[in-house]
């Protein structure tokens, strides 16, 4: 009776050339099923590369151990791809994060950068309790093109590495906190309170829309 | 047919002997008339001080002259009293905000110590987009016997100095900011969610509530 | 009794070095008084250059005549300034507007880079309820170094520009709108959670963040 | 003590004549023992055909075998039908959904429709970041009696779409997406805010409202 | 310095032919000046006829009053237009409301279809909390071709009534209500749950949108 | 072109019949006009007594002199109606409210109860920061046939009275506060998680309504 | 070195004389191993009769099979009593929802009234979708000298039935919905705003409660 | 390609000497190999004490044996230290809390107080329905230095506990309720609004921040 169309994905292969990032799966919500055919697509020797982001371990686990090993998989970001892009010559990206709690974006961030070939360093346990973490690291931050700040709570890091760098930055409030810490709403509203001026925010927890952000400020250099 | 009580308002006077703290009349809200019955029991020589708040400068200008020279009018502050309490030989409150925009609430608070006799020093223009003005004055701060820290926005100012004083530092969140600061919901959330320890936390712009809980510690030592 | 500071504001003249972005300030909010002062000391011939945003007509009505004209105001994006930086050599910005009500918001942006001495054009009107006005126009939006995307309601014009431009994009949600837009929190919600990728985003009617956020990308390059 | 009536489940026979939509089971939050016996009330070769809906594949696979074998079960779309209403001889609807992740709305979408006779192409893959997917399909989309568009995150899909087809259009936030996506709340927000005029919305992931929304159309053919 | 494009408002005129729906001018937040000359622009003889909601006596009185009398104006909707579409053929519209209070709501969308050249009927009082107000005028109102649904507070009119049609119908929650009610908010959560199926639910006092989405479907017939 | 019904409002004068309350008339939102009109149909000698909310002294005062001297109006409680029902032989009502804010509230509710004729008594002022005030009280409260408990902020005292009271009891949530209080949205609440046992709860600010709960128990005695 | 309380749970027993309720336990979030003290020390020959509400199937059978025997468990209401109160003379109860998913309030009221020795009935599936279902029972409905009515989503069942019984009524809003019914927000919301006068409302899913309140008109008769 | 650090935790052991309160470990979200890490480093015979929190049993059980013996674990608080600080000479406090289902938080309060060598005392099931409980106990409380108050629900108690004890006081709001409780945020509000003037609030079930709140007001004595 219908006229279902095959609903094969529509892969957007165009888009790093239209707009310098390539298309990325988001794994969250999408059956195995699906997400086995697609990474049989897109394995290591695949011509498009492809990375997957929310890939839990034990969707990985479940797939079949030969497509597991065309696969660089990292279990704290729960990230994956089988080819990375070649290594950018100019602009490199810091990312600083409050604490370890935050692990699991700041590392979505990373392994999301090292996937497009831009050089990157992590800057963990900065956050403001102890201002003296981020005050040592202060110069070395400052020698990157773009920053990343990565904080829960009432992500107060954003604000004070706002007003003490003059790059490019992005922020990313986590979910880590309870109660009024609203699974990071508080953190994404404070973020885009802070008196430091210049900040592009992200969606909570969305470690690689920042690095999309520096990757396109990078791109620009 | 109703058998309605007198309505005259019902003081709480034992309140001092009870918690330390007398009465104090929040004016928004209640109508001129009963605001000048008010201002006319308590005035200068009455022997039982009240601090009146959120007392507007319209409203205070619209009671005959000789009731507003037996009272102490604070316009920034929205404050009155006819007498203060004897000065403390005791403790002392700092009072840092992260901005003049604050003034209403940091005065406020200033106020309400005054009153009550306790010694205060305020200290504005504390924000941590420009940290170098918080830290020079810190050692000074840290004299005092608690702290009230004032901050709208992001209020990232909570976390930074309460990660610097070990005194009782209590957080005032203002309504200061436009937009996802939702009126101080965003600030007040914030220093909930402070992951310096100890603060305790008041009502968005409640200066007074800050300066009795400051009040409750000194009328400790 | 107290020892009250001397309430001066203090400013952070040191801003500009210290992350390229000279300091503004905010004028909601402040008593007229505090503004006179500050527009007195901060006129055209000052050494000190300050960008005033927020600043009501009927405010900048209310200062006397010949303090009036040392300032470029602009009554539609409520800024003033009385010396602008010098034009920069590298970087342009686009600034795309969903619609002529957004205005007050593409006019601070756009006021904001003048006054940064940064290259810009305005281009209105691009709401997605009618695609055409946006692609025709696409090529030319291209040609820029950044990217400002503003708009009410829904905000889908973030999602749809950000799928088709390479280069750093800002986003700011307006409060244009009624009922369920909340005053720009649903447009805020849309851009954060826009599927096109690598969108940073400001607080509602932000346009002066989103200029200093492309600014940071301009004087990168 | 009490004087319970019998609480078998009343239900709304005459609904199809009243409204043009026979009854349907939200099966979600009812125990097991009452799914099975209106299971067995309305198999395959009852008179009065009802649509279960929110059947979830665990309470569909704990029914005995025999009763399983009477419907027609569909685990994405977790609904079931014994029999189908004959096929309308005008009208027909096109669903056009942002991605592969709305697919369990989409199809509940799908599978109301069948059931109630109505002819229908699923066009899936279609979200705005590559708005090529929707304009290469746009004219099959125009030769259908009715839309309804479904999409999660921030629903720009809903506006575009709205702004280029003249059917009675019908929109369905889904609850993909995550942080401030709020399980859907932002995209509803949004598609209810689009600019696009004369969209009407439905509750987040309500695939079955919008076929009954489409149908009413359809019926009034 | 800056390559402004001249901001003359881009006119979607193609709307007509492309979604069957005439452009309209929604003047709330648009500057005085701007609307006296669009409404300059599109008069009584303009051979592009426009409607114009949120039209403010206030605003509309201030303009010329030549200018006034080529406009057709209704106080209670703020609705203005020049020159209608000619009457439709086929279609009608019952507005069915619960309350006097919801007047301007039901009015801008009886307004706008006469816009449209639609004919209409508005039921009003028909408030849930007296049944028999609905029930005694339900036949008549099933004579129409769609169904609008205007209430405010719980809006339990909206399931009562889409309980009883056939038809397609569109629901208009109001902000009419005070405290909980929530400027709307909760009559439109309200009717996005009503347990009767397939309404198809419009912003909080959009009255304009269910006129249009009812118009969509006349023009289908 | 339409066929608009006229829309002189659907009086529901068969309300006192069914359910033992006759309409009131909630003035909130409606014109003036429509507003005197209503006036003038139910003045002191109508044989219909019609019960006036919401109305505020510029509205009564903008009537004619003749026509407001039919009318019993009290300003605080912004209530006015020209003829009482008769005084029940059985029943009345305690109303309990924290503070004189409240007071708006508080003489809704009495208003109401003597236009319905029952008997009651107001007990200002017994807000729990000051307990004794209330226990005071309490032997006489608990001689009433339902008690109402109105309060702002916190609105603890309904569960403390809830916890001292075995009469019906009804809880009226005041916006009375600021900040976090949010316009009564946390009294509302604070009194549906009253850990007291068997409170009904009415929207904020509904004196009315909590009058109209008392009267169907007084009623029922 | 603390000098900590024997922390044995401090009963209430004296609130049945206070209050006319006996005390309840609440076991949601109560640890087994108190839960089990607790229902050990109230079996069925306890003098002291105690109501155990939201106690859950997993928990109850986790106890020892004796002190199973002394509680009459009833698993949808999630409630067990060892012993009952004697039967009131006066006054009945009738429960009226909207569907059988709305079951486990309803049947937590039902057990509420009977522990309490008050008579009642229980009517479900009167949902308004299908007016003619509440219609028919109306006239039984209102020989009862209480309603309690029960619903989930729009909660519009609340003002159809408050506007055609004159009895103390009671609405209890359910979590049964989806999306934007926000877990029952949306039917409390809903109920609050009823247009129907005098509705006491309780907390979500709180059929406990609203037996209690009924109980109190009850003991007043 | 990256230049990561070694990305140890950076302990802040600066922060006893700088604010008077060692560094806690927040044991919640951080994986279990971090956490034993950090267990392994700062066990019994550590010279530098460390608290953790929030140590769930299933973490705590699956650490080796003789690692579990190091350290004091409590499984209500989900606390565990190896070695306390030495007994403090001045100062105690008082914990009162409204029922037992708050335990969790009551015994966080009172096991960071035990670890940190401040003296204490329990005071459970005080809750306001029942309030002769606490006045019974309010002259053993005023005893103590500092107060915390801990209540889930609508916590009235701390409003009530606040207008009877002159003490600095801290309110920590408990996640205990449901419905409109919203895990917490209805007692957050409810204790921020108190009509008690100087309670410092803490963030929902932070037992820990109010027992630091409380050392520092026993630290200044």
């Amino acid at each position: 009776m219908s006229m279902m169309m095959d609903h094969s994905i529509l892969f957007d292969h165009a888009r790093t050339s239209r707009i310098g990032l390539p298309e990325a799966v988001f794994c969250d919500g999408k059956p195995l099923p699906a997400l086995q055919e697609l990474l049989a697509r897109f394995g290591r020797d695949s011509k498009k590369p492809v990375l997957f982001t929310r890939l839990l371990p034990e969707i990985f686990n479940a797939i079949p151990k030969d497509l597991q090993l065309q696969y660089d998989y990292h279990v704290l970001s729960r990230t994956a791809f089988g080819t990375t892009m070649p290594l950018k010559q100019k602009g490199s990206v810091a990312i600083v994060s409050a604490g370890t709690s935050d692990g699991f974006v700041t590392w979505e961030a990373a392994r999301t950068l090292q996937y497009l070939g831009i050089r990157y360093a992590v800057f963990e346990d900065c956050g403001v309790a102890g201002l003296w973490r981020l005050i040592e690291r202060l110069d070395e931050i400052n020698t990157f093109s773009a920053v990343i700040v990565i904080a829960g709570l009432d992500a107060a890091l954003a604000s004070v590495l706002g007003g003490l760098t003059p790059k490019p930055i992005f922020g990313v409030p986590t979910s880590v906190g309870y109660g009024i810490a609203r699974a990071g709403k508080t953190a994404l509203a404070s973020m885009l309170t802070s008196c430091a001026p210049g900040l592009g925010i992200m969606n909570i927890d969305n470690g690689y829309g920042a690095a999309c952000a520096a990757a396109r400020v990078v791109n620009s250099l």
